[in-house]
């Protein structure tokens, strides 16, 4: 246990990665989101994505959210970007951190953005360039990091290769990302050492989805490794577990809950959390996949 | 990852603390259940308890469905006892291995049986005499040995006291509860690590809860520790983890999933497991909370 973090910086994508994958909500229900948020505790937020608001119109009003949230000193927000054209919108509207996304697997890749692979991590490379040029700094975000749905395992060395092209085109920090949630805690510990044994020095993020079951198993392998930076979705936001196809992100109250009773601190307010992520089913209309908001923290007490 | 155990051996609680849980099933529907489970590679089978049938319905027919089952070659079935004269009509039935459960907390076990955990003990000395003069054995499993509801925190030495008197008893095997899903990684790792100081021969499985979603970072923790003895509940059987006060027993395919995916061998086949929660599902006539059933197993390919 002693080899454990003192501390993790959690970055809340519910309001981006959670609400692109539900029914639009509306601008002012989001920015209320994002502020509520902002007062938990959490280190970071990933408030918007700048993306087509044909191909996303969950995300259409960006700008909007990203001009009117109240920001809470000391927490620091970011703006998924899907490619030049988005980082120039995000960059205009004052984003100063930037994420890109690009798959290890070429099939998913092609599926999502009809490019391969490389392909994607030239036009990231002009996004770097581009965002350090103007003051930015950007996260690779590397998904199907653990497997793809259509090709199945994804080489480690495929992996830790891309790290490398990011890292060299200057990243600032680089994420992996569990997209089906196909991640184990072994696996974890594989790509996660093979990343360290080949570029000591970057920054690594780890992105679980809950699809089956592993994301807190996976996280406490990472704990383990000394990882301390995830992704989390207040409530699940962005699809339920057991839903086909959902994305099932790890939820964000359910991970501090196991962080912070390993002695592991997040800064959250769990109490806090658990009123946002109630306020999150009501405005999502429906029963999100949280076990802590359902049983309470385990420090509760039946009468 | 080099010091996994090779192997686990997983006891497949559906069939009693599920069944127990829920509507009452028809005896068919449990012995075709018990008899599809026999099938799966599964260890072994908690197929029911002799309880009282005005106290649990749900297990009336438990002499029935004992008598019925479809026997498979090296598979052990054992039963759950709540007190002496239930010992009593479980080896009359022919039951050679029993389980019985204490409390580790008094308000919970008062609260349970109207008895202190000492005088519990008591009793189950009892059991295990007559037990082994019977020729049968007897595993004593402590219950809220991660935490109480009612008391909260339950001392780790409490629990190391009560695996020292079980087996001053003369107890087979000890397994440890987590009633309510109290338990995370950490807490794990400090019971089974002193569990082991105080009473380092002692046979030791334990049972999860994924009430605030931790089972299967427990059971990463503690297959870290050689520990090589679950139980689960195919599906989830007992309780979906998001209703209040239900049980959530880990699910028996999501922890047969994340298990083989670490190299550890379950001797289950997966796909035949799923099809009895899948059959499972359909006998409760709800969706249960497995989420391997949903999703499918990792090696499955997205069209």
């Amino acid at each position: 246990m002693s080899d454990l973090p003192a501390s993790v910086s959690l970055r809340e994508v519910g309001p981006r990665d959670g609400l692109q994958n539900e029914d639009v909500v509306d601008t002012a229900a989001k920015v209320e989101l994002i502020d509520r948020l902002s007062r938990t505790g959490l280190a970071r937020i990933e408030a918007v994505s700048f993306v087509s608001p044909k191909a996303v119109p969950q995300m259409a009003d960006a700008a909007e959210v990203w001009g009117t949230i109240d920001r809470v000193e000391g927490v620091r927000y970011s703006a998924l970007v899907p490619n030049l054209r988005g980082a120039e919108l995000a960059l205009t509207a004052g984003v100063t951190e930037l994420e890109v996304v690009v798959s290890a697997s070429d099939t998913h890749n092609l599926k999502n953005v009809n490019r391969t692979t490389a392909q994607s991590l030239d036009e990231i490379a002009q996004i770097i360039a581009l965002a350090h040029a103007r003051g930015a700094s950007v996260q690779v975000i590397v998904a199907t990091a653990w497997g793809c749905p259509y090709e199945g395992d994804v080489p480690v060395e495929r992996v830790v290769g891309i790290v490398g092209r990011a890292v060299a085109d200057g990243a600032d920090s680089v994420a992996f990302g569990d997209t089906t949630g196909m991640a184990g805690p072994g696996r974890v510990t594989r790509l996660v050492g093979e990343t360290r044994s080949a570029h000591p020095t970057v920054a690594l993020g780890l992105h679980f989805h809950d699809t089956r079951g592993t994301a807190l198993a996976n996280v406490y392998a990472a704990l383990q490794l000394g990882v301390a930076d995830f992704d989390a979705s207040v409530g699940g936001l962005g699809g339920c577990p057991y839903a086909p196809g959902a994305s099932g992100n790890v939820v964000t109250e359910d991970l501090v809950h196991m962080v912070e009773d390993l002695g592991v601190a997040t800064g959250v307010d769990l109490e806090e959390l658990l009123d946002v992520s109630a306020a999150a089913e009501r405005m999502i209309g429906r029963q999100l996949p949280s076990q802590t908001l359902r049983a309470g923290p385990r420090t509760r007490r039946a009468r």
